[in-house]
């Protein structure tokens, strides 16, 4: 029986190890509590991040490292973004032979603003892994553990690895599209945090539906417009790592991105929103670095700067929508079609 | 002043005549029922569609259509799809100058399944309009009427048509953009009412947030599909008229469609359904027309066909997402990369 190495026992990354386990892998699942890999390991539970669910006996905690990757033919990696770099300099001593790298991370690495596939090459030699692969898409951990249908896809450079992906994720309640764009996939898994942020803010604020419809639609054609230009498929953007789960994220008022949003919108400053939340608000960080990506590569991304001044410059909620609404008349998609001509001909 | 009539004094016909006022037309607002024109213009109401909503002075109830089209400089008309044809064969002998034609009506023709710019192509003479413009997008009529921000599209083979109908509406809260693609705009307002039903059967059968993300997503690509083959620009689908406005009405429980598939997902009989709504369910007719649009065709539509299953071949509603679960793994986004790029090279 193959054994996959599972790094990071948070809520996403204890369910993606039941789905694997449910198509009869073996998995090592690490966490760097020890306490919490003891009770993986021994009660079968995952009290703090999914309380209530049975894990499967073929899920097996493990504090170690090492015990996780021996003999595994791929790692799957779910830690958060900043914690990254620091995992994969650990664990490259250990590996014994070239292995499949899977990463399930939506984020950017602050400060470097690297995607996490960018990292993987960054710190893994090329001799150690057979191709990385990132898996994203609109999935509540929660859900996926009570095996509810979902879908994800798993994108690569290396259509042979997204491939290989596929086959491990895939079930029936679990549906694995492939694809060939990681940058999309990664960009959009990353940037919706901003737009949740954005839904939480006009709820907050008091508008409705159209208000919020109009908030992700546009904020999508944004985030495509910066994605193109640093290399993505446009398409990516209409795909479930970019429109799927930017509803999921907008909708679901569980999101902490749209809570601390919804705080902002209701007239509170950002210091005592992040002290109430009490935990990293990923859009926050993430709308500071598409706003220094948006301004250093000219990209006009309106909604992202309305946010950051509320975030950064103390603007009122009330009068950066009223901004937004009243910029020069535009056309839809002209924009984006041009763009996506051009990448279409490069292609060709 | 300028003089706009609104054919159409249903929820959405009297908002859009709010707006129109509130940019200093004064709108001609005519409903085939007198006593309803009659509270328009005495009362400044319109309590059956837009209870508590006090209306401008500038919008005039009439029953008369030779009375709201006289001087007029634009007609917009916003009846139910299948009354279109009706209503242009009325006013085309009541019409005294060529005017611009607008319509907000999301739907088909029920048996023609002929687009509303084509019903009003071949009912109104050449002679008679000056363009042809469709507006739409994601909007709660009543969010409108409260002047809660709110953007659409309009579209039309005539750039200039289109600005003109820009101008018109645009205002602090209601931003329009303008489209070239009559089509796809047309086609995604129609076609969303499938999808619509989809949201309530899946939230009829338990699941959830994940699940209904997948059916908006891949919803959307195989709409897009057959759009696209209709001549619809496949951008279009990723803008406000298409996800856009899949978003406001897959995510709002006050959705006709949705209450149908809702009580379909919990196991009532179509009949059934149709009997407790007491009202038309476009979704129904609209799935029947793109299932055989898409047989006419040969384009994949597996969600589209699955819910058709349901509703007319006794399919258990849990079937049909199992066997959309486990169709053969498929790559996300290469077939509509594939159509995109001939549509594109078509073009140059």
């Amino acid at each position: 029986m193959k054994k996959i190495a599972v790094l990071g026992a948070g809520s996403w990354g204890t369910a993606l190890s039941m789905v694997l386990a449910d198509n009869g892998f073996t998995v090592s699942l690490w966490s760097h509590r020890q306490e919490q890999a003891d009770k993986i390991l021994n009660e079968h539970t995952n009290q703090k991040y999914l309380p209530g669910v049975v894990l499967s006996d073929l899920v097996q905690g493990t504090g170690s490292l090492r015990e996780a990757l021996s003999q595994a033919s791929a790692v799957l990696l779910v830690v958060p973004a900043k914690a990254m770099r620091d995992v994969l300099r650990q664990i490259r001593s250990i590996i014994e032979q070239p292995m499949l790298f899977i990463h399930g991370v939506k984020g950017i690495e602050p400060g470097s603003f690297k995607r996490m596939s960018e990292v993987i090459e960054e710190e893994v030699p090329a001799s150690l892994r057979t191709a990385i692969v990132v898996l994203s898409g609109p999935s509540h951990a929660e859900e996926v553990a009570l095996r509810h249908p979902t879908t994800v896809a798993v994108a690569s450079s290396d259509f042979n690895a997204a491939q290989q992906a596929q086959d491990f994720f895939f079930n029936h309640y679990f549906r694995v599209y492939t694809n060939e764009d990681t940058v999309g996939v990664e960009i959009g898994g990353a940037l919706k945090n901003i737009i949740a942020l954005g839904a939480g803010l006009l709820d907050g604020l008091g508008y409705g539906d159209n208000a919020k419809a109009a908030l992700i639609t546009r904020g999508l054609a944004e985030i495509s417009r910066l994605g193109t230009k640093m290399g993505a498929h446009p398409l990516t953007f209409i795909g479930l790592t970019g429109m799927g789960d930017l509803i999921v994220t907008c909708t679901s008022v569980h999101s902490r991105n749209w809570r601390a949003g919804n705080l902002l919108g209701k007239g509170e400053k950002l210091d005592s929103v992040l002290q109430q939340m009490g935990m990293v608000v990923e859009g926050v960080r993430t709308a500071e670095a598409a706003y220094a990506l948006a301004k250093k590569m000219n990209i006009e991304m309106p909604i992202t700067t309305a946010i950051y001044q509320v975030l950064f410059d103390g603007k009122h909620p009330k009068d950066a929508v009223d901004e937004l609404m009243n910029r020069d008349k535009k056309d839809e998609i002209a924009p984006l079609s041009h763009s996506l001509a051009e990448k279409i001909a490069r292609e060709q």
